[in-house]
């Protein structure tokens, strides 16, 4: 059978898309679905039961992460794996991440039911906790399948409220016997996802082509400062940890100020102890999130950050403890996966751009593992984590058409080298 | 039976004050019983069941405020009240509010066990929602008492979780039948309260007396930005919720800088939506607490919170709301109230300083309707609000002691008073 008769179907995909998204339906159109609560355990369910009913095997790992084997002609040639994640932020939209899960069971579906044998054998895969929401850091078990993080401190990460990832996993009934990351190498990994920036629909392109990842780092700030009654404590007296804290979210802010235009920096969390308007905060809790393409801007970012951390100690009263919870460096992907995706795009008469993504992806820790790259579909005004996030019907299959191709190709490429090696 | 012959007890003030304080009892060895809480329904049953013993009736009105009546001789007589509130901020200490009500109760058994009749009759309150911790705004069942808040209001009044105070009234069996507030005068009221600053014990005073509170006013802010992903929004694209609110506390804070050294404004509470580390911020809450002893001041400063909202909503591309939930203008107390703890304190052999609270207070709303005054004893580092409060055996002793002869004193020249009338 020829790769350009395989054709995803918009309908399907669309509809699958339609259907999940009602586990944890916002009233806005959105979905609240944080990683292993009970609606992330009833998609899990989903997705374990319509790549069953594709002929797919499905493995769960101590992680969480799910991968849906359908065999190929070679099953000692490691797989072929292509997918995303499942989970949202506590307002997102339908799209991201989802859009890759299900277009990866859209290709399973296709290769099913025209009984295409593929070299490779091919995973779909629902990675977990991609978005960091409920647990620090983001795309936490793609991680640990690179060997960037630990599988003992993952495990023990805990949500705002003290429950272990470890914990929840096991709660929702999906931590697997299987060592996240062990013996599982993969021939390639390819992700589709929607840009979350405003780039391909300022441009009016079809795909994104991405050639890598900027540099992500996060931190964890705690200001200490004392609890006091807010009408008998003089303003000299007062060690106000909301005041230093508000001090620093502003010089944040001008962190990436001074290193425009690529550069974002955001404070996007924030809680106070004990939070109650007649009492000066005793603590203040609140996250730091810096990005650049580059690695030496990026340190250059951290150290301001760092040299803020050290003025309002010194000038607030207060104490402040800061913690590196996450440093993922700028990621390139593998020449030979973005040419594929040049290639699948272009034979599919799309129209095209390069682009480095703003947004952390699991492709990017995968890619310290396996040559892997990503295709981007654009997204309305460049919304994402948001309930208003939208991708059309057609912008969607047009992103899973040109995976279908990326990856029959790659699967070809590799059989070739797998015969010439012989 | 002379005045001078009736002495509270220490040791079952102190008695008392520990036991309840285990309703609620943190591990800091504070108190956490928010108001209308199931902790707080058992605190008021103790309070209920120990006036009972006492041989006075117990009566609740709609905004659950509880009023512990020992009859006198002459029950036409409005009542001379006595007491504050055992709702605790959610870190607070064992001492505020709870002191109030149990001298209360202590003065209670002392005129029962040595079977003393007052000329009118006594009643020991427990008024409801003092701290305005879970229900804004604080003092809320004193505030309608005194008819500075509407009933319907007062019970519609969400917390953060969308229970008004109303049905948490119902909840927990406290919603009386008797309006607050109708058919209820005072003769007078008496306060006893710890200082919750520094003053007494800096200068070595054992009693405070009090001769009004500064004015409070306090303000809900919502801030309205947009929602984004933190990754791919570059900076001039953002509208960002958390950094306009940071930019607020910090000149929210030079209000008071501006109007030193008697102005403190305070931003205590904030919460941001959706409150993700890789989420531009779209929306945040906070709350403004300013006070000053003058009126005219008070009013400068709020003027200066609206040029804030002004400007920022100028500068910030954010939408800003402020609405004032709490407006309370400086109280000066009755003279002759003031007197009586005066003459109370000095017969004692008590050190006395005079003093304006700087906290809130529900003898400030009660003296719009009656006369009225407090009590201050000092309490260690002029710490309030806090897990680590602390006022002493003694010290409690005292104040509860300077309470029951201000009353008792107040009682007599009522009984003058209304015989010159005949």
């Amino acid at each position: 059978m020829a790769i350009t008769n395989l054709k995803i179907d918009p309908e399907k995909l669309w509809g699958d898309l339609m259907e999940t998204a009602k586990i944890g339906a916002t009233e806005k159109g959105g979905i609240n679905r944080l990683t292993l609560t009970d609606l992330d355990r009833q998609v899990r369910d989903w997705f374990r039961a319509r790549a069953q009913s594709l002929g797919a095997t499905v493995t769960v790992d101590d992680m969480g992460a799910m991968f849906a084997r359908r065999p190929g002609q070679r099953n000692d040639v490691p797989p072929i794996a292509i997918g995303s994640h499942l989970d949202t932020q506590p307002t997102g939209g339908k799209f991201d991440g989802c859009l890759g899960v299900h277009a990866a069971l859209e290709v399973l579906r296709v290769l099913h039911e025209a009984g295409y044998e593929t070299f490779a054998p091919i995973e779909a895969v629902n990675w977990t906790n991609e978005e960091g929401s409920r647990f620090t850091p983001a795309m936490v078990s793609s991680g640990v399948f690179a060997g960037a993080f630990d599988h003992g401190w993952a495990s023990s990460r805990p949500d705002r409220s003290g429950v272990t990832f470890g914990e929840a996993l096991k709660a929702i009934g999906y931590r697997g016997d299987v060592r996240c990351g062990e013996n599982h190498p993969l021939s390639a990994f390819f992700e589709l996802h929607i840009e979350q920036g405003p780039n391909l629909e300022i441009e009016g392109k079809d795909i994104g082509i991405v050639t890598g990842v900027q540099g992500i780092r996060w931190f964890e700030v705690t200001v200490t400062g004392a609890e006091r009654h807010a009408g008998t404590t003089p303003m000299p007296a007062r060690r106000d940890a909301l005041l230093a804290a508000a001090r620093m979210v502003e010089r944040i802010n001008s962190i990436a100020v001074a290193n425009a235009p690529l550069a974002v920096t955001t404070v996007g969390l924030i809680e106070a102890k004990p939070n109650s308007p007649n009492v000066v905060a005793g603590e203040v809790f609140f996250t730091v999130d810096i990005r650049h393409p580059e690695a030496g801007t990026l340190a250059k970012m951290e150290e301001a950050l760092g040299r803020i951390v050290a003025e309002m100690t010194e000038s607030s009263k207060c104490e402040i403890a800061i913690k590196k919870i996450l440093d993922q460096p700028p990621v390139k992907f593998d020449p030979g996966c973005i040419a594929a995706v040049r290639a699948a795009a272009q034979e599919g008469g799309y129209s095209t751009r390069d682009i480095v993504s703003g947004a952390g992806h699991d492709a990017g820790y995968v890619s310290r593992v396996a040559p892997a790259s990503m295709v981007f579909v654009p997204c309305k005004d460049g919304i994402s984590h948001n309930e208003a996030e939208y991708t059309s019907k057609e912008q969607c299959a047009a992103g899973a058409q040109v995976l279908l191709r990326a990856v029959l190709a790659y699967d070809r490429q590799l059989a070739e080298r797998y015969a010439e090696k012989r």
